[in-house]
């Protein structure tokens, strides 16, 4: 547990100083100005007075044995005695402030090696190096041990960013906008407390009712997947992956390597653990907000009642772009809404109760709405105007909401003389926002939070596998980083169950005829070698060979073109289906990764793939090819008969349980495969497998 | 010229009444709490005294001969009569605020038509009716002839829109961040006065820098067309198209008219005339106020610097996601970064100066980037820290700026206790976001506007077309509202130079050979009837016929599917090329908009069409189809050779001026049309005309 550190009984501030500008003194300063709870205790070797406390030369002078919490700030070679003192008093979590560790090279790694040891030794937790520090805005502790300079009032939404600048721009867009967080914290370098226990404590919290985050690199994935995987079905996590375009990630050739970069490894993650993901900062501090006093929604159904037409058009344009649905109302909707709105009021969706609206039209729009079956959330846009009654219409508001669960957003267009209208609606819980797209954007992310936390879960299938057999085969190939042989990739696929096409090895003239009588016609003949990569491109795959005399002269032009000592592979051609592909690359610290996509254009021009942590489970795989572009040609277009969807999200279960088994399998690629109609498993006619 | 209606020389507010909530009263309210340069005249035929003023019972009792301007709120009616004095008494421009008008019925209509015969009886024009009414920020006439509630305060951004509550939403961000405006108009039922007259009045007013627009539907988008391109390359328009969503457009049957929706006709014209398109209100208020203060950049490289990590990264992954590029430092920048800057300074791009930086390295990292060559703008990220003295650093900051005409852009991280310097950059005429992403978006729009100015531009060419062939065949079907044969269509392709494929139409078994002889081996047999649209789906189309007798039993199926008396068409078989796809489509008050996209999926699944007005010049056909997301593809992927993109767009340049030329084409569906690589032309194999 980490209350030691985000509710310490007293805290000890090491390197506090009289210098303004210092952090030792700054962190004083925050703890005694936003009102902690416990005492405060500077250290300096000086001693004297700091922000008029008495300051101790050690922390071993101090007349106070609860001090669970330590700031430490003072130079990095000083740290390890320093937390040796700390030990002995008791201490139990030190956040260093101090940098020049692991990050200057081999001598801070050393010293980083020893703080930690030193810390261990006393069972005192590390938090940092090289780290802003936490805060903890329950009115019960109020700890802000932390050197940033937002003011801190307590609201319900809690941070955790990796980057400092961040986490300091998340707290302080609340503060702009008049609202408090709970819990806050800049981690640094997680030399010892890592980021996945602070976020499960966040999610064991009760006064935190959205976590917001920001990461640049995941130093244990893994781990956060399992700790955000627990969290997510009863609090959302809003989440920015830093370095989405990063260009850093290492070239390799196959499709499946250059595809799955850092951004589809995050997306991978998020999705699997339910963590709902963003790329701009503002719009996951407007989410966070609705979703810290707003219920999700129960659907995607949104109604619209706006007081002035424009701003209207603008949210059911936004909502239809998120993906939102204008919900239509019901005959008693119909008639509550006639009766109790203006005759000029239009009374669609939007529903426009025109400028001259008073309270009582809102309330009654509002409360008509909430009750319709068919209506799952609402967006109140309100423009000011001389004649309303900005206050009765606040009130009304608030009233109107309390008789329902669905989440209700306000929009507010006025300027500073009527700001209270906006003080009041936040004052009971209702997020307001200035722009229309504002709103709808946040319902929609609630909306996007309540399909992921209720979406169906189901455990990774037990599936008839042949582990020992494709065992056999791997295991002359471990270590050796290279590719396995045609006949060897598709005999490992087989033993996984996933269909392959009949085919026949040969490497000599000779071996021609037997492998024609194995296969039969049509057959395709392809070079067998790890050295030709694209195949296809290179010349190496001839297509539609009806006979053998076709056949021999195929062969004569292969030897001629790869050599006269080539390996060749004769196979099946199999019936022309929907062309796939799937891939199979590993990734640091969170095993393999999946990769679906279309063949042809859809991969190479649109990059259309999606990207899934192995092992699926059914309902993660049929996510996997849902979510893609393309999606829909899948279903049957102009005629054609739809894909075997089970039978493809079956094969990536497969593959995903192959790759799961088999991590040394670093690089995989089924390209293309052949999907056809019910009933027909679809077959890898081209496979290429890497193992490390 | 609008000057009347703008710069008025004193205003007649008809209508004006002691009731602080009637029109009337607020906008006498409006024009002298804002300082209106010239006498304000209440008329009510009570007469009395009206905030502080005399009112008169009649306009023709008014001691002044200067009212270029009448505001009127009084009850529809009575418009007409009041119209009649106001002509008597030399008015020139009225602003009727009064709703009652065509947009009630046949009844309103008539005093609508009543209203503007008085109107120009007297050469007065009308403004609305319905309408919020005008203001002009400029300190020399400062007038706010307009209901609204924002306070007026000078700027150079002008704004217009036809949805009052956009409006005023426009003008209120600018007051809410301290900016002001310029012009400004909502103008209501457009009876008279319109969109484009006044839009024009704003491009050649010296102190409008920029222009904001807010659309519902165009009245006259030809002249729109015409006087926004004449605006752009001196003052960028931005602007948003509201109802982008609306599923309103008639279904028709064919792709084309499925296709070119109201989204992609206000898209069509947004770029031929070189209007700078957003969905979110908020972004486009963000661009306008960098465009406001800032030169356009010369490029699309953009330099970053930052004294904070974490918004460093976001900034790089905005710029990337919208099409910027990463800027590198010369040799000589990279000295002067490393000469100036703290050695624990990262100085690649982003430039981290680090949090310790002060004015003097702000200073130093701006100027230096700003003189690099291939450096076309800059974003400065500044978190405070308590050790930095801001007012310095906002000092400095304005200092390296004046060195260049490059633009410069400052996200500031801070709060309420710092403000001021928000303030003073803001006074300093440079523009400040809260987010990085925000700074990065509006300089990419600022680049987006370089690259609409800059373009090539170029006469429609003159081609050998025959206009007079086309004439003959299409005259007959004028006013039947129906498909031409494909006989006949792909004659008045030929006739405009478009290739088709040899083919010969028949009627009986009788003409099969003859038939035959002129098309040649292989060939496709076509089922040619207007009740047949999808021909391909619905099985009346047959390739790959290699001699007579597969075309015999080609025939016999087609005549057993369709009826004996059919009529079909017999096409020479083209070699399989680059699949496209193109379309005309009819524009209400536009004239023919063409499409264009690659045929299959592409067209299917991704709605992957580029829409352009007709007629093209060359540059514009060109990127007509460069700014489909397929673009690639016609590249050449994998060795495929590229298509002749030059054929390509004069086939495009071909369809379109067919289109200008006979509007009465109100559908036309190339689909699909082979294109090959270089030195062929696109040739179209099934053609689909509609006469109206």
């Amino acid at each position: 547990m980490l209350d030691g550190l985000f509710r310490p009984r007293a805290v000890g501030v090491i390197g506090a100083s009289g210098n303004p500008y210092s952090i030792g003194h700054i962190v004083v300063k925050n703890l005694t100005n936003n009102g902690f709870h416990g005492p405060v205790f500077p250290i300096n070797p000086k001693g004297g007075t700091i922000r008029s406390i008495q300051a101790y030369k050690s922390i071993l002078d101090v007349p106070c044995d609860t001090i669970d919490l330590v700031n430490i700030s003072i130079r990095n070679v000083f740290v390890p005695d320093v937390l040796e003192e700390c030990g002995q008093k008791g201490v139990k979590f030190a956040i260093v402030h101090s940098a020049g560790f692991k990050e200057v090279g081999p001598e801070g790694e050393e010293l980083e090696r020893k703080m930690v040891e030193t810390a261990h030794k006393h069972g005192i937790r590390i938090f940092g190096p090289n780290s802003q520090g936490i805060q903890n805005a329950d009115p019960d502790v109020s700890v802000y041990a932390n050197f940033t300079f937002v003011p801190q009032n307590p609201g319900n939404i809690s941070i955790m960013a990796q980057g400092g600048g961040m986490g300091e721009m998340l707290k302080l867009h609340l503060h702009n906008v008049g609202l408090g967080h709970r819990m806050y914290c800049s981690y640094g370098n997680e030399c010892d407390l890592t980021m996945p226990e602070i976020l499960e404590y966040y999610g064991k919290d009760d006064g935190t009712k959205v976590i917001m985050m920001q990461t640049e690199s995941f130093k244990d994935p893994r781990a956060f997947l399992e700790v955000a995987s627990a969290i997510t079905p009863h609090k959302p996590i809003l989440a920015i992956k830093a370095g989405r375009t990063a260009e850093g990630s290492k070239a390799v050739s196959s499709h499946t390597g250059a595809l799955v970069d850092q951004v589809k490894m995050a997306e991978a993650m998020y999705r699997k653990a339910g963590v709902i993901s963003f790329t701009d900062t503002h719009q996951m501090i407007k989410a966070a907000i609705a979703m810290s006093t707003q219920s999700p929604p129960p659907g995607n159904r949104i109604g619209i009642i706006t007081n002035t037409g424009g701003p209207g058009i603008q949210a059911v344009d936004e909502s239809i772009s998120q993906g939102l649905q204008l919900a239509s109302w019901s005959e008693e909707g119909n008639k509550k809404l006639k009766e109790t709105q203006f005759a000029e009021a239009s009374l669609g969706n939007p529903v426009d109760v025109v400028a001259t609206a008073n309270q009582d039209h809102y309330h009654a729009a509002i409360s008509t709405l909430l009750a319709e079956e068919e209506t799952d959330m609402v967006l109140v846009f309100f423009v000011t105007a001389p004649f309303t009654d900005i206050d009765a219409i606040a009130k009304r508001i608030k009233e109107a909401t309390e008789e329902s669960d669905k989440p209700v957003v306000v929009v507010v267009e006025t300027f500073s003389e009527n700001y209270r209208l906006i003080e009041n609606l936040r004052a009971a819980d209702l997020p307001v926002y200035e722009f229309a797209e504002d709103g709808v954007r946040a319902l929609a992310s609630m909306s996007k939070y309540a399909q992921l936390r209720d979406r169906v879960r189901e455990d990774v299938p037990q599936l008839d596998t042949d582990q020992a057999r494709a065992e056999a085969i791997i295991k002359p190939y471990r270590g050796t980083d290279s590719y396995l042989t045609q006949e060897d990739a598709f005999t490992v696929l087989r033993a996984y169950g996933l269909k392959a096409p009949r085919m026949a090895g040969f490497s000599s003239v000779q071996g021609l005829e037997g492998a024609a009588e194995i296969v039969g016609f049509p057959c395709v003949l392809k070079i067998d070698s790890a050295d030709v990569l694209h195949k296809s491109d290179e010349g190496g795959v001839i297509l539609d060979l009806a006979d053998f005399d076709q056949l021999k002269d195929a062969h004569e032009k292969m030897l001629e073109k790869f050599g006269p000592e080539s390996t060749c592979l004769l196979m099946q051609q199999m019936p022309k289906g929907y062309e796939l592909i799937t891939g199979v690359a590993a990734s640091e610290g969170l095993g393999s990764l999946v990769m679906f996509g279309l063949g042809g254009v859809f991969v190479e021009v649109l990059k259309d793939v999606s990207v899934a942590v192995a092992p699926l489970s059914m309902p993660e795989a049929h996510e996997l090819i849902r979510c893609i572009q393309g999606f829909e040609i899948l279903t049957g277009l102009r005629g054609n008969d739809p894909v075997d969807l089970e039978a493809v999200a079956e094969m990536l279960v497969r593959v995903s349980l192959l790759a799961n088994d088999f991590p040394e399998i670093v690089e995989m690629d089924l390209n293309p495969i052949f999907a056809y109609p019910a009933g027909q498993s679809p077959i890898a006619v081209d496979a290429r497998l890497k193992v490390e």
